[in-house]
């Protein structure tokens, strides 16, 4: 490249940083230039194509049609470029032994059915009983009573409840910690399923020779007064996706022994399965104080 | 930062880089490694928080919803921040004495009008006659007669035929050189007019403090056999907005003295404008080879 042509570059890039000059909000104003230049950089550095970035137009347009209620696929593409647990891991920086986080993905609903301790989310959907128990403690190790428990999951079939037609409320549910910051719930042993693949964030994967397959989890979103909020998943040990997870979310600290249980062995709760196997995992959280 | 923070957070990028690894075509594979660690360096100089990211997914998506076949907000967007325009710049590199080229812009529609030579492609659209009239020759000064010259610009009140919602097509057309490379038609004189700015890159402009104005301009796209695309604008010479175009669109070859002659005035093909002032102006276009 000319020395002219690189000029011509530079000076765009700084004619448009200088642009945001006059934000009123500073934090505005360095999140703005800091993407300009990003942004640049990259454009400049691959020489994209003016084809290339009618692609990229048609690319985002698709993204924005397919997105709605039930459907994010904007949050999709941000966690398959990596930039949701990249953000994760930014923000989870120095919370010392804190439950580490994981990504939040497209399919938390707000207003969940609130169940009982001990009871069951599963909802009706398909697939095998699990119970799941733990506490909630401070960073100093002090019970954390009367957190805020939101739990959500695919079902066997792999999907959630709102990717089916029918409006069923299944496998998602919230909780409170009791006294001593404890917590049980029955739910469905997590299994591997693909992420939504039928829209253009599948055409990318597809085109990158990249699987859709998330390791199997089951996501929680934990609350508290006074606590950092906590959104992770916990993984089960043994799964063949935990080393190349769609959208990169494995962490070995969340990473649990799902124990499976023999048809006929006795429940925690004493709860009768139909005769079937179960499986029960604990999960000890740990939530760091607010920043 | 710590050192294992960091660790963490450059791992995360290796990981997401390695993932396109096995991309079939390798072009696709440079682009979206290139993205990816330009996307992760953005995220780890600002630390985003996870709130900004929540309101980038959101802005996404509004700018996803309010794109339709009319209005296109991620073009806007990309022009704002001034990757349309770097873009150009990277793809007009090195073509010589041939037109600059610039913003395409989100108000080009297919199947505009043909309009025979001197003919008139306002349409009824409301604004001052212009004369436009020029050649179009390749980089040795040959004519290229039977090219395709696309037209399309504002309203005087600032707004192009497809904002409306009366379904009109005005201040667009199309027509081809004759024999000699010559060209001429009446348009509209420009006159500046502030991009859509009622979503969410106009939300953007005003928390940045930016003007969503453009200079005064007229498009052009130029097709001929043989020859490179050309897409570009022709400004007005003495217009307020040349030095803070909105979307960065202007260079100084690209700046045109628009005459402004007197009610009464005879015109160049005898055309009788009802006794209002016209204006004329003289774009002569050099088309660069094919790459």
């Amino acid at each position: 490249m000319s020395g002219a042509q690189d000029d011509r570059e530079q000076r765009l890039t700084n004619e448009v940083v200088a642009s945001f000059d006059d934000a009123a909000d500073p934090r505005l104003r360095t999140v703005l230039q800091a993407l300009t230049r990003h942004l640049h950089a990259f454009l400049r550095e691959v020489r994209l194509t003016e084809d290339e970035w009618r692609s990229a137009i048609t690319f985002l347009t698709e993204t924005g049609h397919l997105t709605d209620d039930r459907r994010q696929e904007f949050i999709l593409l941000s966690d398959v470029l990596g930039a949701s647990m990249q953000t994760v891991a930014i923000n989870d920086e120095a919370h010392a032994n804190a439950t580490e986080a994981t990504v939040f993905g497209p399919f938390f609903v707000a207003g969940s059915p609130k169940i009982e301790l001990g009871g069951d989310l599963a909802g009706g959907g398909p697939g095998e009983p699990c119970w799941v128990a733990g506490t909630v403690t401070d960073t100093d190790g002090n019970p954390v009573p009367d957190a805020l428990i939101e739990v959500w999951e695919a079902d066997e079939d792999g999907y959630y409840d709102v990717q089916y037609d029918d409006d069923r409320v299944a496998a998602r549910g919230h909780l409170r910690t009791d006294a001593a910051g404890g917590y049980r719930f029955w739910a469905l042993t997590p299994t591997p399923y693909p992420i939504p693949h039928d829209g253009p964030v599948g055409s990318l994967l597809a085109a990158a020779g990249r699987s859709p397959m998330r390791a199997a989890h089951l996501h929680f979103m934990v609350r508290a007064d006074g606590r950092r909020t906590l959104v992770t998943h916990i993984f089960v040990r043994g799964d063949e996706y935990l080393d190349r997870d769609s959208v990169f979310g494995v962490t070995p600290s969340l990473v649990k022994d799902f124990t499976r249980e023999a048809a006929g062995t006795p429940t925690p709760d004493g709860r009768d399965v139909g005769g079937r196997t179960w499986s029960r995992v604990r999960f000890d959280i740990v939530l760091a104080p607010l920043a």
